[in-house]
């Protein structure tokens, strides 16, 4: 039986062996929600970098479209910050958008091992399981967390994804069990937890709180955005 | 408003800042109802080192009763394994234990910069919440995991310690919501839950099957164990 397991940051990341497996990236809010938002509206790849320095500089030189932020806000020479309103509210399609997070995309360049990387959020969750179950690999979900530190919305995704695919696969820790029976006690009011989680609440200083509510949408689209070298396009 | 937050891997705990903060050090499977247990039938003091080598030295030197496990099984040279029924089917009144384990006491030399270690289990669960609130200080719980990863013992102790004492604190991530929530949610069959879990299943390997039962009793005593300089003793 294939083996699934949650990793609950990417500081713990280094105990997982990701070799042959696929490894299901999510950043609630907001950055693989912003990804799978960005193929909704029609770009044609989005090229996750870890720093801001390299964003820039494809910003300069490829003239691609960038995105992202650093404690939550947009980075002042970028195009887009790290909101998904900026992607809905303006023409992307066709476009290149080169993107860079505190979190989520670092939690990619973490991964790189993986025989596949797939970009999860609550708008694709049955999308990506429906995908993980086509395949026959083992899986490790890997949540981006808050500076290292295991936040609520990540792991709520990782027991939402878990739920549907469970019966296929055998835990490889108690971490799945854990996260699926957190979704269940709280998916009657998801939007709400999150809300009053604490990244929940640093958006709302940050004039965000739309973002939350968009965030915490299920099942919106089947596009499942996958790694190949070093741009996300998507599974077809 | 005092603070409150839960680690729930020692690889997280540098993530945090223990200085000035009561850590409360929880291994439900096995090494801190261990401890507890101790001083539950009389021991003067218990000793928590790092290393097998160290645990042997004292032994030796000292004549002090070594106890402890690596990967679950009893280091044969020492004096007793990790059960709770090594401690339970033997007179150790006012011997000194010296004892280390794979996960629990390499937590406890973790937190050194705290301003108080304190030693929890789900036996002495009632106890902590108490001293806790009696203390004006802010609190982390370092769960011991198993060899990095999070584990479902722990974080439940965790969730039943803050669902004790979450309206005089402010939670500082995430977690304590987590923790508490799923505690909740599986209070009803604490044992069933943690037997199903991974250590539960690895104990059952190892024989130790009822030391799972044993390690889930709830309040069966009022000892609080407190670091002081090198050896736990008992809060009056």
């Amino acid at each position: 039986m294939r083996k699934i397991d949650v990793c609950l940051s990417p500081e713990l990341f280094h105990l997982h062996d990701a070799r042959g497996k696929i490894v299901v990236i999510v950043d609630v809010l907001r950055a693989t929600t912003c990804m799978v938002t960005a193929f909704q509206v029609g770009v044609k790849s989005v090229i996750p970098v870890a720093t801001v320095e390299e964003c820039s500089d494809y910003q300069q030189k490829q003239g691609w479209i960038a995105a992202g932020e650093r404690n939550g806000e947009k980075i002042p020479e970028f195009d887009m910050g790290n909101s998904p309103y900026d992607y809905l509210n303006q023409n992307l399609t066709d476009k290149t958008v080169v993107i860079t997070t505190t979190n989520g995309t670092k939690a990619i360049n973490q991964a790189k091992e993986a025989a596949q990387i797939v970009i999860g959020a609550f708008l694709n969750v049955t999308a990506v399981a429906n995908y993980l179950l086509q395949q026959n690999q083992d899986v490790i979900i890997l949540c981006s967390g808050w500076k290292g530190k295991v936040n609520l919305e990540d792991t709520l995704f990782a027991g939402a994804l878990i739920e549907q695919i469970q019966t296929h696969f055998m835990p490889e820790s108690d971490v799945p069990l854990m996260t699926v029976t957190l979704f269940q006690a709280m998916k009657h009011d998801l939007v709400g937890f999150i809300k009053k989680a604490s990244h929940g609440e640093r958006l709302k200083k940050l004039s965000h709180a739309d973002d939350t509510a968009y965030c915490c949408k299920i099942d919106t689209t089947q596009i499942v955005p996958i790694l190949k070298g070093k741009e996300l396009v998507v599974n077809k």
